[in-house]
């Protein structure tokens, strides 16, 4: 990923599974992530939780292991009010060592940040930025408006294939899974939608909705994103496709479907004159 | 809204709150506006309803007063299945005279258009395109994947905050209900993302958030939307603000925030070069 | 279902597919109903619909052919406020020549009846019962206590399931889909849950279980009870299967799989006594 | 509660805060309840974690704590599908040194174990019940069907608005809050479900549903519940009303309300002979 541009990473989200490692793994991959990294970019790390004293503790580890930034769903058992929320933030931001991201999830967690919500966040200092998988462009164009006049607030898109509108409409950046797999692609498309060049932007948009379409697309469930592309990484040997409980990789079938479509991919990014 | 250089007209839609309205109303409609018209622009007219015979005369009707096409969403009382909404296009279109616009509504439906379930009907005669309401623009842009062999199937924008983005990368449109009350502002929009003209767009698209955030989120509804435009609409004398049941015209308290707004619009308008 | 005892019926429900019917022919079907009954029971039509006139015009129709009272789910297009419903059934009631039944049922409307907006609905006169289909069957005891002080208000049952539970413990009757097939069997469920005859209604509740689970739950879609009623209806002679769209009749398949469900559950309902 | 009669206690469940709580915490809960409880009832303990080997972990101090069995809901985080809930199941199963009681809990894990699911997990070796805390009594009575042919497997009730009920139709009892403030009550009315007494579980029942529109209504928020019953604990001494974060206590307008329903309950329970 640093070879191929990236400017953050973000360890320990959704894409990472973060959920479902024990603690002493978690704790493994930041240290090792940040050893590796040594701090070419800044390191951002997920230390959503449903307990309040696990995320400080996370955030204390993220910190001593040199880590750059902290990242933040809601606690996603209990279903909470937008005061709880409100009152959540302003009562774990001070225990934090690190600048923290809000993330908005709902489809993982059942709950929005409403913009109001954001709009009142605003005051507590540590609050760096917030990152976006409503999917949902209406709200991010919301949290936009109420952003105005806070530029150093870094507002950041979730789904890939939101990445070119978000970005040419005034959006900060994405944190996109797909980057595991083709990075220079996402830091192509972003530079491009930064530099306004629609014709640009909409071809590589064509291949991000691709890759959405085919690797992501196969398998019935709502893992099929993790799934198709974890079993992509490992067909190109960048990583084992083991995936930790309640999943499992893909079988032969859908492995050799992926095959597939990752040479179909490769042919569509050397047609956009990418390293496919 | 031919003044402001609309292209087309959709009658009988979710703001015009067709399904609130007698039949007998609906058809008075139909037949004034296609007489005001005079063939100046095509005329779209809904005939969604939860009676397949009740869709089919409507869009009969639509014919006979001169209309160019009609709009249908799925049945809204049952929860169908995918297959079954196939079976019900394929089954609705060939009775229709005029050529058909699915109309995806999932918000008040409670039922997607899958991009299969439109795969699969892209074979019946008579279906024209599609106007996503859906706000879900991973779900838009899965569309223009599947339709790329298919240039003259249309394919429109329902939400208005994005019909910037949606043009811009390959969308054929909006159908806004907005353009009620500030036809040119999305008029022009539209002609910047046709354009690639990507700091255009943004600064109309911040216009266009402008009023989404305030003159269509007075009141703590669903139907604040409808109540803020049809108020504004009011207070511009273009029409009366009375709504059918279930829903009430704002009282004075609202109309005063909703003319307020009405003012930084317009000053919003004319910086940005538009007749406010 | 008069010879199998039933106390009332109610026309143009969600099983008697009203909504995907013409206005012709609902208003064809309360005719005939009122004359074939002849005052015999009660008969409860459903004017349900999404524009007011059209709700007040069907009550009419249905006071002039002879019904003893209507019903209806709130407009089910636009999703509506627990204020904006309390005005709604405010500004109806007064309209109609007949009692008035509240039908919740929010799995088709998307709009729950809060109890506190039932609570505050009381006081309009005409309103004389309430139909609960949610299936919640906490929400039911809720009612209950709020309707503590009106013994004359009809508090009803919608899914057969709860038919038991909600007669033994003081509701005062159901409207069962499944009385269209087996009228017998409800009836005899409902007067041994007055009797407070637990082991009685445990094993007549068993039955009705047995035909959920089969008869009901053939078929993948959420229209899998309503084919299963007809289809069974067809094989024992009483009607023909045809179906509204958006749905169809079951198939050859299906049908047999039916016809050896039918068997089962008249031996069921032999073993408890009743014909089968 | 041991005083009140309850026949097993369930350690960190929902009401006990479970998630919200640090690890070290959840264990001194499990150590200290087992030292106190000595064996006179069955101790149940919440293992539920988005991490499997977290699950296992728990169950093995659970274990060692002297507890008799483990209750486990799905991991929350992502949404799986039903194939994978049962591998999951499949998999877990066999690492646990306790018998697994399933915890159905789908508004806060997004997730029914559906019938059929439980079903096919009934083969697997030390499945050894399930609570239902879905409030939907027909999903409750189609896993009493599917179990018909293995009394030994227990089927219990989450919500005790259902308790009557539920057991009056033949389940084998509930898990339910409120019986930490008044673990008499359910007792009681547990006790007449089972004899079958109709009038005695109507009488108590009516109890249980004024408890559930005062105390457990006060609040706006589906965290009153919680809310309420811990200040009414405290209110009657038995704990400090703490709530873990995102929640906190009822300040002093709630109290006082939540201080007059007290008084009223306690009255209704003399009225039915039990100690207020």
């Amino acid at each position: 990923m640093l070879a191929g541009g990236v400017h953050a990473l973000f360890l320990l989200g959704t894409t990472g599974e973060a959920p479902s490692l024990s603690y002493r793994l978690r704790q493994e991959i930041v240290q090792r992530a940040c050893r590796q990294v040594q701090g070419r970019v800044p390191v951002l790390v997920g230390i959503t939780d449903t307990a309040f004293v696990e995320s400080v503790r996370m955030a204390r580890y993220a910190a001593e292991a040199g880590a750059q930034g902290v990242v933040l769903a809601p606690p996603y058992y209990f279903p909470a009010g937008q005061e709880e929320l409100l009152e959540y933030l302003q009562h774990l931001t001070p225990e934090l060592p690190l600048p923290l991201y809000i993330y908005n999830m709902p489809s993982h967690t059942k709950l929005v940040f409403e913009p109001d919500t954001v709009r009142r966040a605003l005051d507590i200092p540590g609050l760096a930025g917030l990152k976006d998988s409503s999917g949902n462009m209406v709200y991010f164009h919301r949290l936009q408006r109420l952003l105005a006049g806070r530029p150093e607030f870094t507002l950041l898109v979730g789904p890939e294939e939101l990445l070119g509108e978000a970005v040419m409409l005034g959006g900060h950046g994405g944190v996109n899974g797909g980057a595991n797999l083709f990075p220079r692609l996402y830091v192509t498309l972003y530079e491009a939608a930064v530099a306004g060049a629609r014709d640009r932007v909409e071809e590589l948009h064509a291949v991000v909705m691709a890759i959405s379409d085919t690797i992501y697309s196969t398998g019935r469930h709502g893992s099929s994103f993790m799934k198709g592309l974890k079993c992509a990484l490992a067909l190109e040997g960048i990583c084992e496709d083991f995936m930790a409980e309640p999943f499992h990789r893909f079988r032969d079938a859908e492995r050799r479907r992926i095959g597939g479509y990752l040479e179909e991919i490769k042919q569509l990014l050397r047609r956009v004159g990418l390293p496919g």
